[in-house]
């Protein structure tokens, strides 16, 4: 069992470097489980497979969580994005790409996110 | 305006090269201006863009169609990715990392979806 | 009591003329009530308020079931904007429209929807 | 008609017992009867049926919004599930169950909710 | 391409009057195109279409941004429908409608939406 | 890791007794990983925790399903739910509920569903 969590945080050290923490405290007090789950089943079980690279990974998830409308968690994989490798381009890119997928309104939201992250480590403007 | 729909076409002759016409007959006696904006708005102007390749654009769309659940044309991105050169283990690691994003219903109905692809393509078991 | 459900059934003879009593039917020897429900709440509550005419309640519903997917649905209410005399153009543009605001996948199953209610009535080619 | 309507206050003075006038004061300027369907519809002929006791509607709703990704109303029927007798771990489960069918990203915000809730009850933290 | 563009800002220049350049500063320094992309295809393929007017496209907008739950742009299109010529009650009673198409959620989050447009413009109560 | 496989299977073995196989056999030869994923995660460590009962936990997956619109995996989820004693009533109960928090598109998909798997079983119509 502690073999898993420990395979999961190999991956979030990369990906969350520094904010590796905040997924456990935020639910200590109310349900614990909960983060223990996110680094045991997608961390563990799914990102370390070998058949993907994380930056394929993370612009992936960046995609999903576009489409879905999942604010919070789409900054915290652009910074994982960002971690990994990819560069504000290509996360402002998949971002775009998604308006034929979802339509402008999702679009926008997301790219607002990813201008707020891009703001606070001072990447923007973007020179492409 | 010709301009911007042979550039449109000249992504779909690679990625839909099977069923390229498909799209404009189906809506050819009812919205035929809706196939004409798919191949002006998405292809030519989001796929052509070069900051990322079609092979990753493929990949994210794909992440987008299992969220959003719309498998028809998720159908046709798998055939589209694999036109692409994106290997199926990969198409399917993309699919199972959805379920961290968007739980298992929709991740089943999704792969249930790759599956029918590959068989009809005889790609399957995949051997990795 | 009665007179609530009398006052949903005005509406829906108009709108559901060809299939008023499918909704109790289909639901009569497991969810009796849920027939009633849709009479008494939004055909009795809804659809009668004279603010906005039935046309484009109508239209503005069919906005709704694209944007949500629900195909059946959608169906019956295109077949229940055109016998409050929407025109089949007006509903192709709506859905189209749509596209803006949810992407193209749904807006293809929806007007694949309407093309088939529209193959049925012998409504097609339009010839706007 | 007024029958219907006490019937539906007589179950939201047990689950919103300390705002059951928000309801109404929220919208009394602008539609004063969606408030009015609100208490005739779902508490008036729905959570009065007695197939189904009040402790376990509350958690499908709970299951159901959080499924949604609706925080206010969440909120709010996190609110009527203690009212109604659900403890704070009952409530927490049913969020992380959701997990399965909804990914994470839902679910995390769904949570973050629940505290929210439970830190102003000065229920936290749970001990089970 | 500059006739596409400008053909999509003449509807703009309506619909949007008093906003109509932030589309185009939010997103200048991180995705300048998303911007024309919002002019040349929504605006100018689809809202120039005359077969349905103006004002009916911005209900069925709003019927669409409700059952999106897309907020934001909720509320710049609600703007839109004021300016051209939808009443504050026929865009109450298109959020109203939507109760029985998604429930009450997010027809509860649309409304407030509405009542704060509204409140800003001194346009409540609605005395009809 | 053997364990938790065999924990999750103690469940699945109550639940879906008469199928517990496919989940495996439909993936075998494209993504075994993905059966496995589902045994160990939300059967394993969600399902078995004692704070909330089999039933009660069926009836809000069924609630979120409904919600989802995921019809084969709500067909599943009410077999899984008559298999740990809840009645066909509150299966329909819990469905009908959800038309206040979905609308009636989604729940009139469900209660379909459910008239399917009641009809399969002989269980139609219901008497109470």
């Amino acid at each position: 069992m502690e073999d898993r969590f420990e395979k999961g945080m190999s991956v979030l050290k990369i990906t969350n470097k520094d904010n590796i923490n905040d997924i456990f405290k935020i639910f200590e007090d109310i349900a614990p489980d909960l983060g223990r789950f996110i680094v045991e089943f997608p961390y563990s079980e799914i990102y370390t497979r070998e058949a993907v690279d994380l930056k394929t990974r993370e612009l992936c998830t960046i995609a999903s969580l576009t489409t879905l409308g999942a604010i919070p968690e789409l900054k915290s994989h652009i910074e994982g994005a960002l971690n990994v490798d990819c560069t504000p381009t290509e996360i402002v890119e998949i971002i775009m790409q998604m308006s034929a997928y979802i339509g402008f309104p999702r679009t926008i939201e997301a790219m607002i996110a990813a201008k707020e992250i891009f703001e606070e480590k001072d990447l923007l403007p973007l020179t492409e």
